[in-house]
């Protein structure tokens, strides 16, 4: 990775081992963790030290190279490689960056093993694909960045919900790339950060990865955004996405869909900022994306305290979907898909 | 008060003394706490103990009577009436129903001094009034559940926000009592609770007390409403109010004024239900109303658990206003005004 300082924080680095930011602990404590086996980086992915799916993606690519790295033969390194492998696609399933960066793995390592290359340079060529994944994503994200940041409005607020920043990639992040280049770029904007019940990833992690690059936010529950859109607080919205349908709907963090509903009825441009790994050409449109229903705790309790009685109904869907015609536009590494349909979104995929 | 159980709970009785429900243990225990002096009245005011303005207005009329029980004489009595109104009023300034209540008795006070009953009787007669303003209370809440019950559609979901229940009135509530009412006639609904950040009475309270009366209730964070009304979940909305301008604008728990716009584009009706002493008619419209915007550390914490990072900006508005446009009608203890405007808000009100 590029060793100069950058205004946003990492999620995860190599540094003769692989140091994930604990963020569990955010914002009390900022803790570097180092993992020097695969089983601990599974459970690292599982408790969410590591989260946001291109994040896992790039900590996977990572795992492999850790799986590996102490086999003494070609026969264990290459047994190793595919039951790490396995191992790692079961940390969390249904995230689909998690898939590709093991797959990318797969396949370095299987050219490798049909190669010429002495066997004492396959663990250093892992390494090094691994690094080629974790620098491809961060150089999505800075385009995502460079695309966007002209959309921003000058001086202007701009909300965000959830956390699609630099801590949920291996880079700068999707709708805080556009913030964090914006911003680099002289406009002296201000951002407004949903808290996003249940999990307060927008108050614990978005406000302290834009504090930390020295960015104003402003803090507020979910139900105050309506509000500041009444009030003419906010002047653009960008956020990220978990998928985008064929037709330009888009599944993100629960909240976002009401959000785009606010913009279109106030006039405040809505974007959407995603890679073009985020478009599901399967999908044709959001009625057919599943909606995660996650656990009751979620809401019933805070920590230990339980907050609702018990035995009642909890009704906790981790996503909605908002119709793409509330979408002003979706900005992905290639460009800017306005009044995103369909066709627009087949044509920027190059399809 | 009527004493036959009730499905809804009481946020405050009076046998042989001030009795209140600590509030602030809810939904994990439900204590009752005997108040025995004024200065006990106000801290459980303060702390919440007793919250929502009619219950601290009943409250607030109960104070007068603890005030001046041990007096001795008609001179000290008139004395420690004035004391204790004063005292009272310091309690939360901002509350208008703590300042009908203690009106109410100052003047039945001043009527006992003027009059030719005879000392001893005074106290009684004071705890009389007291009682009376209670029923009264618990009259207007029983009327807005009466008028608005038969608008909500049989067996269907009905949102609510905050809470506008029986635990914030001397009586069945206002936006609850609606939803008591129609439960009462054989309406199967069922409720959904939008658990309202920051301070989680929808989740603590709302969920409580129509669990105790055995009405289904479904809890949901804020953020989700809009994807239950995309999905046709909801079926009405029914919310109570802290203040009405004369043209029909509606101030209440922030968060409310989101929900009545994915009301009006989903084509749900949104109902408003509070008292005629809640219309403001000095306020000519919504944005003539002052917004509470309350403590940062509701937002930044959870206890004593900091969940945003230290120095950040913090939003936190305590309502919002929805226009009288976005309100189907507003129910109170007169009848329903069907599409509020200057016009109907002063004919509903004898002006």
């Amino acid at each position: 990775m590029s060793p100069q300082p950058t205004p946003w924080p990492r999620a995860l680095e190599w540094k003769g081992g692989l140091h994930l930011l604990e963020q569990t602990l955010l914002p009390q404590e900022e803790v570097w963790i180092e993992i020097s086996d695969v089983d601990s980086l599974i459970a690292a992915i599982r408790r969410l030290a590591v989260r946001g799916a291109p994040a896992i993606g790039c900590a996977a690519a990572y795992g492999i190279v850790l799986g590996v790295r102490e086999s003494q033969t070609s026969e264990t390194w290459l047994q190793r490689l595919n039951q790490t492998a396995q191992a790692l696609l079961k940390a969390r399933p249904t995230a689909v960056n998690l898939q590709t960066g093991v797959r990318h793995m797969l396949r370095e390592g299987e050219q490798l093993a049909n190669s010429e290359t002495s066997f004492s340079e396959w663990s250093p060529r892992l390494l090094k694909a691994a690094q080629a994944f974790h620098r491809q994503d961060e150089r999505l994200c800075e385009a995502i960045g460079r695309h966007g940041a002209p959309l921003l409005p000058e001086g202007g607020n701009i909300l965000t919900h959830c956390n699609a920043g630099a801590l949920a990639t291996g880079g700068m992040g999707t709708a805080l790339a556009v913030i964090y280049s914006a911003f680099q770029r002289g406009n002296q904007l201000t951002v407004f950060a949903n808290e996003t019940r249940p999990l307060l990833q927008g108050a614990r992690i978005t406000c302290w990865e834009l504090q930390r690059a020295g960015i104003p936010v402003t803090l507020q529950c979910d139900s105050a955004a309506a509000s500041a859109f009444s009030q003419n607080l906010i002047h653009a919205v960008v956020v990220g996405s978990d998928r985008i349908a064929r037709n330009g709907d888009v599944a993100n963090k629960i909240g976002t869909y009401g959000l785009a509903v606010f913009a279109h009825k106030h006039e405040v441009p809505f974007y959407v900022a995603a890679p073009t790994t985020t478009f599901d050409f399967d999908c044709p449109c959001g009625d057919a994306i599943p909606i995660e229903e996650r656990e009751e705790q979620e809401l019933h309790s805070i920590g230990l305290t339980r907050i609702a009685p018990e035995g009642i109904q909890v009704r906790n869907p981790a996503f909605d979907v908002t119709p793409a015609h509330l979408v002003t536009a979706i900005i992905t590494e290639h460009g800017i898909i306005r009044a995103p349909n369909e066709e627009k979104v087949l044509a920027q995929a190059g399809m």
